[in-house]
């Protein structure tokens, strides 16, 4: 008995891209001389699809996706994620295919609705657990929430039964979740007794990227397969080898054998009359097959450059185009781009004012030149100085002040669009988390573009990064060392640094993560030990710019709780502890 | 047995502000000689709170928020809509507050998950009505969706017991509602035979505003109060007044007054043992007390006043700024800004560009004029210019093109937001839902400020609006009849008219309406004839465009479904019927 687990990257709505994706992974499985191939949730729309499966036609165009996939699975089992509209209600589904036709359902029972989910809002939950008996062997199916949630009820009635437990998920990515899953699913193999087949997708989705890392635990709830993340792949596991059922790759299964579907109802009982209790799995005794881990900056820097590639790709650009400022983070950015996408696909425009420093200026230049990119000087003085003129009588006479540095930020971001407007590159912008948190930046101008790569980007992860990208090289990376070394600042008023107006960023970020991502009280964040009126001017500062981030574009989240769906708060907020 | 129904205005976040109003109107009531009075949903809060209600330390400042309430509360029952962490679980509640004590609590059953609703994201669900004895008369507690929505279990146990049904809304506005309340609630106080309370806030939100619209129904579903829309309210009903137990105004109830909290749990048991069935209640002789509805355009104009009004005081500005182009929807904007605001805190500027007619010129100013506002006039051809220049190496020797057109509406969005930045006034959009829908904006450019107060009203009720605003006067009123008259244009390149890019306003509309609003399938807008390339055009500039809407600011919601979370799509979305 060996289950393929296809571990895809499907694009939200593009149906039969996503039918003619499932159907080329079917083929694999076959080659590969899978029984049973498993896809991820959803994997015919994409997840999350939001309220596009609030439209009847789109669910109609859904199920027409999943025939055309049913017509290429011949010769094994295939079980698909995907919405099922069906007398009124809507699922999010597993349809079981078998010579060419859907000969059953499963229906997701435990549906989330916290942080970025919100399936309540869509989907009704299903009631009946789904085994599916393929030629003795009884694999049991779960969606997501089922197997990994707390509440995880489908599972009680599919434990007694089931020899294996696969599990359609769509997990997105954050910071160290490879360790917890892996953690949390053994624990589900071990006291469940079944193997536990996880299938997860890979790819980026406006905010969320999913990083795959498909996994295979024993009943004894030892890992034995591991996919590697941000990359598609087809994860074969063999079950019962040591009973002598195993096939050998490229054996194709044949029509006659038996595949029964047998639903579990809440009390007990099941379709088949009775089922009887699955008997003990031992674990095999082969090798496990394991894709090594990443180290943590690996881990974030993959993940950056799959969620600006998808963006790119899905949403039919080709080329980008950013700032590049002679600091760390456009630095940063350039590489991940360029990472991402090739050296070709890259623009970068330095446009220096009056403020820039030769340091940096060089730094602009000399970062393109080490990455290859296309690379621009569009010097500002002559706009900032019409706008100093036209706006003479409303302006002070020193000319430093907020007004001004917006000026030249919105400049910037002015003449990228302009770029963007006329040869059709999407901008990529370059502030981090940190300064996002806060509203260190201008709304219109260094937040003006279509992706945030560095949104959830800490600072301080921001000089590990760097630091990652320039041991990769070649010679001392593209990254120059000055760049790395310089105070941080904007560079929009004289002798600016970020540190006249933002705490240190070791401080800022612990803060940060403290506040948003943990969701700790201001008065109990006691890493930060005595100094509460910075915690407090801190935590003003992220509330009273919730306005502008509402207007930033999407980005990658990497941790737990992004600026996003994850954290809806108000803008109209008068709350201040 | 005099009920008050409190029509207030919270402001999401303000704890110790809307204790304050709480406080303050359960004073209204004392004088008013109420037995009862009774508040909006969450009114302790705002609604909605979003995220908040996830933090312990605002569930506990919320607590002792409702604490002060309770001190205030001599003399009779209060029944104040809050958020209850209990157990672990947090619930959408009204406490029962009588003799300066909470007696008891009503937990929502209903929770809504719909369009811009998502409370099963927060709240755990109730499972007991609750009926409040005061005196002999028996009131049975719902909140929002337990009455009004299809489920209404929440109501099932009451009917049988309690002679009067209150529930507490917060149920924002879209156009024509209030007549759809009126026949649901008609219906309901008839088919169970109870007096129906319904009070609603009223007030800004962010997208939402709240247009109050209380009502009082009689056991035979006759409309015996109606609250007007759009301002705080007291709406006093005095039930039983044939059987002599009413009350006189100002003649306060006593301490010894009994009342008791009964809960009715779903199996139909009560706490008090045997709950007798209610009696007969006739409807009261009295001639009803009845706001008169609005025209649908003072409706529509007064929902408008009232979103900016509340969004600038609630967010603690002051004055605003807006561009005004002599064009129809900036005028409407200004007049708009001028009636809820007030002249002295509206600017206005006028920034012509080498396309400005010398008509739109003039009419700018004239409406300035009219309205008695700050008027100021920033040519952009030095700034234009200059951005040209800088930019040649990469324009064509046309510069009628699209980049070109942004360049200058971004210029105006950087002028209006230094203005925003030197004096601290917020900058009013002013595009209307029609180009906000098929993207006909420039990101950056007439999308860049805090709010945009036509962001949901269609080009063809800008039309109605503006109409309406002239006849209020004085004289013809604000807006010239050539602003009226003259073929819309976004004077961004010569000789140009919105009709050389869209198809006709009123088709557009009828489009707009049915794809977004009614969500119908481009295969099926039927009212639209045989021009399905047309159909399918529009379709695709609306599907096109949503991550400019995205990085929008919000504005007055005054459809059943607007822009923004009534209407979650992916940016990333290959999906094209």
């Amino acid at each position: 008995m060996r289950i393929a687990l296809a571990q895809v990257d499907p694009t939200v709505g593009d149906l039969s891209g996503n039918a003619a994706l499932t159907a080329a992974w079917v083929e694999k499985a076959v080659v590969a001389g899978a029984d049973m191939v498993v896809f991820p949730e959803l994997v015919i729309c994409g997840y999350p699809p939001e309220d596009l499966v609030l439209r009847d036609y789109f669910l109609a165009d859904c199920r027409q996706a999943l025939l055309e996939v049913a017509e290429s699975c011949q010769n094994l089992v295939a079980v698909v994620g995907t919405p099922l509209r069906e007398d009124g209600m809507i699922y999010n589904a597993a349809a079981i295919i078998w010579n060419r036709q859907v000969v059953g359902w499963y229906r997701k029972i435990i549906l989330p609705d916290y942080a970025g989910f919100d399936e309540k809002r869509y989907f009704t939950p299903g009631e009946n657990a789904v085994v599916v008996e393929i030629g003795g062997t009884r694999v049991g199916l779960t969606i997501a929430e089922d197997l990994e949630g707390s509440g995880a009820a489908a599972v009680g009635g599919l434990s007694e039964r089931a020899e294996v437990i696969v599990n359609l998920a769509m997990s997105p990515y954050y910071r160290g979740r490879g360790r917890v899953r892996e953690e949390k699913l053994a624990e589900r193999a071990r006291s469940l007794g079944t193997w536990v087949c996880w299938v997860n997708g890979v790819g980026g989705q406006d905010d969320l990227v999913f990083d795959g890392h498909s996994l295979v635990f024993d009943p004894q709830g030892g890992l034995r397969a591991r996919a590697p993340q941000f990359e598609e792949a087809l994860l074969l596991v063999d079950v019962h080898p040591q009973a002598g059922s195993r096939l050998h790759r490229g054996l194709p299964v044949t029509e006659s054998r038996t595949v029964n579907v047998i639903a579990v109802h809440p009390d007990g009982s099941n379709d088949a009359g009775s089922l009887p209790a699955k008997p003990a799995v031992p674990p095999p005794s082969l090798s496990p097959d394991l894709a090594q881990p990443l180290s943590p900056e690996a881990e974030v820097y993959s993940a950056l450059c799959l969620g600006v590639r998808d963006y790119i790709r899905k949403n039919r650009f080709e080329q980008v185009v950013l700032g590049i400022s002679g600091g760390l983070d456009s630095a940063l950015t350039a590489c991940i781009a360029v990472d991402a996408l090739g050296a070709d696909e890259v623009h970068m425009v330095s446009m220096p004012s009056r403020y820039s420093s030769k340091g940096t200026k060089n730094d602009a230049r000399e970062t393109a030149k080490r990455l290859g990119a296309k690379y621009y000087e569009i010097p500002i003085e002559p706009i900032y100085t019409s706008y100093l003129d036209c706006l003479a009588p409303f302006l002070d006479s020193d000319t430093s002040g907020v007004t001004e540095q917006n000026i030249q930020a919105r400049i910037r971001g002015n003449l990228l669009m302009a770029l963007s407007n006329q040869f059709g590159w999407l901008v990529l912008t370059t502030g981090n988390k940190s300064e996002t948190a806060v509203g260190y930046t201008t709304l219109y101008g260094d937040m003006a573009g279509g992706f945030a790569v560095l949104k959830d980007v800490p600072k301080t992860l921001v000089y590990r990064l760097a630091d990652y990208r320039n041991a990769l090289g070649p010679g001392g990376g593209p990254i120059p060392e000055s760049t790395i070394r310089r105070p941080p600042s904007a560079e929009l008023a004289p002798d600016q640094t970020d540190q006249d107006t933002l705490p240190p960023y070791e401080l800022l970020d612990e803060i940060v993560e403290a506040y948003v991502v943990r969701d700790e009280s201001p008065d109990e964040l006691a890493v930060l030990g005595s100094d509460r009126a910075l915690v407090r001017r801190v935590v003003g500062m992220i509330d009273g710019s919730e306005h502008k981030r509402r207007q930033g574009p999407p980005g990658v989240r990497i941790s737990p709780k992004g600026f996003g769906k994850d954290r809806q708060l108000p803008i109209t907020n008068r709350y201040r502890k």
